[in-house]
């Protein structure tokens, strides 16, 4: 899979139709994940302004402070034949950038782009409407081609291998913090660039979803929630939750985890094109509700995922966008027991013609260490 | 050094203080370098807010995402006595932080709060003028105290350490990216929680100021730049750029690297309180520029440094500020000869009552390895 199987030059194109049909007058494109899906420049994100500019109409260009020039001009950005607009020390590339665009009535910023850029393009373009470019990009970014499926099974490849090792990691008299560290260097090691989060969330820590690390020791018979993930050099990310425990677990527990497992078996067999993303979330909903837990699941059901570990589409209430083959998503119930312990099952699915397929396929089932 | 001595609890009051004094109604301060100045809390960046609120008459609160509430108190934000305000999966924060927050003039948004917080907090609050906090904020985080001071020396030193293991490192034949992967394991090793840019720039790449790493393989008598950074556990930062050469370098490099010397001191000796922060640019400028290498200084001279690696002051043409104690920021001029090589020399200083403290000691000729 090379770069330019995952960042199609086509993209730019297909990005500025996307963006006449939403009725912009452009986009701006500031480092982040959007203009590394556009125009797969890894772009730093800098104080200095860079900006890819695409015009509904006419020449896309990119604003780059002179000294990012090389590295702009190194970037696959350079396939994709715009020009490099370089702007040195003392220019005010805002006034750069407004000046070729000329007046328009709407602009799309990045999602991410930084208030000290938003807010000076605002000053810029005084009579210009600045709305997210996400509401033209998601369109795009939610679909995922073949082989940004194909990145993602890579991706999901590389954590399940992760996964594996963790009951080598995991012992009593362990902080969470030593097994995290393992864990980390795991994930480096299994081929991604970046470790994004490592949750190893022993006993009560279980309880809350977003835990980290602490300097808690684990004890004989606490579950352990483990929840990571990272970048792979290809930009695509890696996201998956698996339970552990050492040694045999409180009863209390057991019952539960049961009814999360087949929650969440549920929640993935709900998945199939025309489904609503909060149908999917209500599966898993309601197996946990009749359960008795319906309060102790306290978050949405899943997120999408690509060159961010969260981005649309959100598998939560309200959310009536309909799947179509190619959305990315992590299907993740939880039940938490504040005070005494937690779980959460994680997997990324990709839906397909004929359902979801689940791109994580280490075993769901509480590992006993 | 505790995180109290850095990040005092007295500093939201400051940070209180600073906004009615500019005439603003609220800071909204979103994960990021801002945060957690005010705070000390380093939040997670995510799609879900979380927004510190601090009003310039009233009580502070924080919006956090209910998933987040163990992490938030559990963080150093909990010292401030603060309310947290926890909004659920389906909630909209953005109006409960405006409703809050009521009808208000003008609002201060964190440098770094994406487009996606920004433009929500415009609908949210159609009638409000939005502004950068850093207009505020920069005027406290500019002036560093004995303990940040003390944290830089710290990063410093770190920093140090690491270039002294250079010439362990670079050898003729290896290339820059494997010397590159050296040098961040060198930098963790060092005391830093991330390693924020490893820049090994050989023969012509050095002419590239901001080139990072490539595989192409270093030579014997080539130049070689290293530009290397991270951030230390506590937040602050490291930065430092040094010049080796495997063997004796090309005697028109000599020649140059002996000016960017004198241009390097020439500024850092301009330091003191009361001078400007363009005068201290126009310092090595000058010296460049004497001796017919002004076009090849294609760059500010510096930064300012602190819980970022590029905040404020800036040593730029153009920048009136005038020094003062506790101001902290790079100065590092560089000559570049397109397609050759190229050269900088960059220290850390702290302005003092009595002139500039270089906060980085390794030796500042070229190294010969």
């Amino acid at each position: 899979m090379t770069s330019e199987d995952l960042y199609p030059v086509s993209r730019l194109a297909a990005a500025q139709e996307a963006t006449a049909k939403a009725g912009l007058d452009a986009l701006l494109l500031t480092p982040g994940p959007d203009l590394r899906y556009v125009s797969g420049y890894q772009a730093l994100p800098l104080e200095r302004l860079t900006c890819l500019v695409v015009p509904a109409a006419g020449e896309p260009y990119m604003m780059v402070p002179r000294l990012e020039l090389p590295a702009a001009q190194a970037s696959p950005a350079s396939r994709l034949g715009l020009e490099f607009v370089a702007w040195d020390e003392t220019d005010d590339p805002y006034e750069i950038a407004a000046r070729r665009l000329g007046s328009v009535a709407q602009v799309g910023l990045a999602d991410r782009m930084w208030a000290m850029a938003s807010l000076a393009f605002r000053a810029a373009m005084p009579g210009t409407e600045q709305v997210l470019a996400g509401t033209v990009l998601r369109e795009l970014r939610m679909r995922k081609s073949a082989a940004e499926v194909e990145a993602l099974r890579e991706a999901g490849e590389a954590i399940d291998a992760v996964h594996r090792q963790v009951p080598g990691f995991l012992r009593a008299g362990r902080t969470e913090r030593e097994v995290g560290r393992d864990i980390a260097d795991a994930i480096l090691a299994a081929g991604h660039e970046t470790v994004d989060f490592v949750i190893v969330a022993s006993g009560p820590n279980g309880a809350s979803p977003h835990h980290e690390l602490s300097d808690r020791v684990i004890q004989a018979g606490e579950p352990v929630v483990v929840d990571i993930g990272g970048q792979l050099h290809n930009g695509y990310c890696s996201d998956s939750t698996r339970n552990y425990c050492v040694g045999e677990p409180p009863a209390e527990y057991a019952a539960y985890f049961e009814v999360l497992r087949r929650a969440q078996d549920a929640a993935c067999e709900a998945v199939r094109p025309g489904v609503s993303c909060e149908s999917v979330d209500a599966a898993a909903r309601e197996v946990i509700t009749e359960a008795g837990f319906g309060e102790k699941f306290i978050h949405r059901t899943g997120h999408g995922i690509g060159i961010e570990t969260h981005e649309e589409p959100y598998i939560v209430a309200g959310n009536g966008e309909l799947m179509e083959p190619g959305f990315a998503f992590s299907v993740e119930p939880g039940i938490y027991l504040a005070g005494s312990h937690g779980a959460r099952i994680e997997d990324i699915l990709v839906c397909t013609d004929s359902g979801g397929l689940r791109l994580n396929n280490t075993p769901r089932d509480l590992v006993i260490i």
